[in-house]
């Protein structure tokens, strides 16, 4: 049965801040009955997030249609609830709602929901919350199955949607493929996966193992990056996926135009030539990679904009460029199937 | 006061296994009176460890001179206690002794230890236990204080000691120099410092460069280092540190004649070379750095032997190479202050 849920965004109704939002919204659209938000009630999920059609926003659990679950659709940096926020998720605890939430700091900790989630039997789903303790041995991985990994050159570019794209098309193209969820959002969306930056540092890498031994039994796997090598803060949740899944091949993502670390405004981004050189390095410590392509986010361009991005792009680099969303992901998917014919992997027999 | 504590081996007494114990004897000796061994009953600590002199191996802690903490002297991989060490541990808190341990399963989250300590008032030290949730920003850093870092081509090749070792010769020379402590074992002997291995990985840059900014005052910071850029299983807790602590200088540790991961003997070791390019390049996505000397470990040669490794890493790379306990750590310490005055940083005045 599939849930009615109410996607909490109190205050941070953009498209950035309420990135997990956008994404429940946009692949599981059939699910999200309201956005809450009392400063944009009235209004719809189009008009403050730019996706959602008619979804109504709501100032309050009261004035949504009938739900069964809280959403919380945000996911700022340090991962903690804003307390404009609280009121919503204990009002949906009191009338017995489950509340999902993909923050570090895990509501089922705090005494106020805990003791209301007691009281009326209600559920709190902390996404984040694991007890990882597997170290990775580098054993069991079956070489027939392709594994693709989406990197890019800093966090909120779009590794997640590409990832989802590109298994998508593959899919659309008959082939095996399976998106395999690395975070929160991907986790909420897919039903299962492993929150990597919630990992304790030594069991990263062996947690993504364990994704890739339990997904490997496709043809091909598309794993979801975090972050950037070159990120300062998130650094080492980049190389722990990108050595826990031994990729065959990458996609770097990128925001067209951006210039600096999100949320860190006076540190320059690296170019996608460094990107792909540090990228490229590191994987081939552990396992024969290459970069196949690039994804580029261009949501602040004119169409014309884009496009000569693109082919700028794509003749400096030799490599195909897409923007999944005004392209489809098409090019990459071909991508990721040629490096699968050139490696010697296949559909299995 | 010193702590007068007995040192748990239990069935792990050797060198290796046993690398917590005979790190704390080699580094705080007068507080350590016995080591606990059934199976090594009436021998010397230095006979089954090769140091420790005549601090006597005892069967259970009746037999070992007064102590007031029982410190579990292992961290094996996974971090979990060994069963054949309940006894002991349950017996130290049941007469009021303090039980220090550096494993990621906290003692103090076991429940026969829980209500053991709670009933008789002792202490459980989980030396890992840690709520970092600080993201790093790099803000605030003073570029006046040089950084050091220690790194390698695996684990328990010597780091920490290495550390220890340089910020002593530096200091000998008469410079303000500190040891910074990243794992369990460092910071039972300098009393401080980050366990980083066990931070959530979102933060373990975060909270290196808290150490950073709490260590800075002094002229120079050698900041400990764990694992390998290319270690399957712990390279997220490698670079996390390595970007958390922008070092200016880094002395890359190895092991004479060790050709595969330590417990992965499935997989080779990368040579020198290859760490050298990988550390510099990753280092270098967040600050100038560039690698200063090697430390080798050559605790399985002969003294010829490790004179010829010396001669020919030296010749090869072209930079000091030191055994900080066959050579002491002079050179290096010589390196870090040569670098000092290239990169225009110096006392303080």
């Amino acid at each position: 049965m599939p849930r009615r849920l109410i996607v909490l965004t109190e205050g941070y109704s953009n498209p950035i801040n309420a990135k997990t939002a956008v994404s429940v919204i946009r692949y599981r659209p059939g699910e999200v009955v309201a956005v809450l938000d009392s400063g944009s009630a009235g209004k719809t999920a189009q008009q403050i997030l730019n996706i959602g059609g008619d979804i109504p926003v709501v100032a309050s659990i009261d004035q949504a249609p009938p739900a069964d679950t809280l959403l919380v659709g945000i996911a700022p940096q340090g991962g903690k609830l804003p307390g404009v926020m609280r009121k919503a998720v204990l009002a949906a605890l009191e009338r017995g709602m489950t509340v999902e939430s993909g923050l570090h700091e895990f509501l089922g900790e705090d005494p106020e929901f805990a003791a209301a989630a007691t009281k009326s039997g209600s559920k709190i789903i902390d996404v984040r919350r694991n007890r990882e303790r597997d170290v990775a041995t580098r054993t069991g991985i079956d070489e027939r199955c392709l594994r693709i990994h989406t990197v890019g050159n800093d966090c909120c570019v779009g590794k997640m949607v590409v990832s989802i794209e590109i298994a998508d098309a593959l899919k659309a193209k008959g082939h095996d493929a399976v998106f395999v969820a690395t975070g929160q959002t991907g986790i909420m969306i897919a039903g299962s996966g492993c929150p990597v930056d919630c990992v304790v540092s030594d069991f990263i890498n062996g947690a993504v193992e364990k994704l890739v031994l339990a997904n490997q039994q496709h043809e091909i796997m598309v794993i979801e990056g975090q972050g950037s090598l070159a990120h300062p803060a998130y650094s080492a949740v980049t190389l722990g996926l990108l050595h826990g899944c031994v990729p065959d091949g990458l996609i770097v993502c990128y925001e067209v135009g951006r210039k600096h670390v999100n949320g860190l405004e006076h540190i320059e981004l690296k170019s996608l030539e460094e990107m792909i050189r540090a990228n490229e390095a590191m994987a081939n410590l552990m396992h024969p990679c290459r970069v196949i392509g690039i994804a580029m986010n261009s949501r602040l361009c004119t169409p014309e904009q884009a496009e000569a991005e693109r082919e700028q792009v794509r003749s400096r680099l030799g490599l195909p460029v897409c923007d999944v969303y005004r392209h489809g992901a098409g090019e990459l998917a071909d991508a990721a199937l040629r490096l699968q014919r050139e490696i010697g992997k296949g559909p299995r027999k």
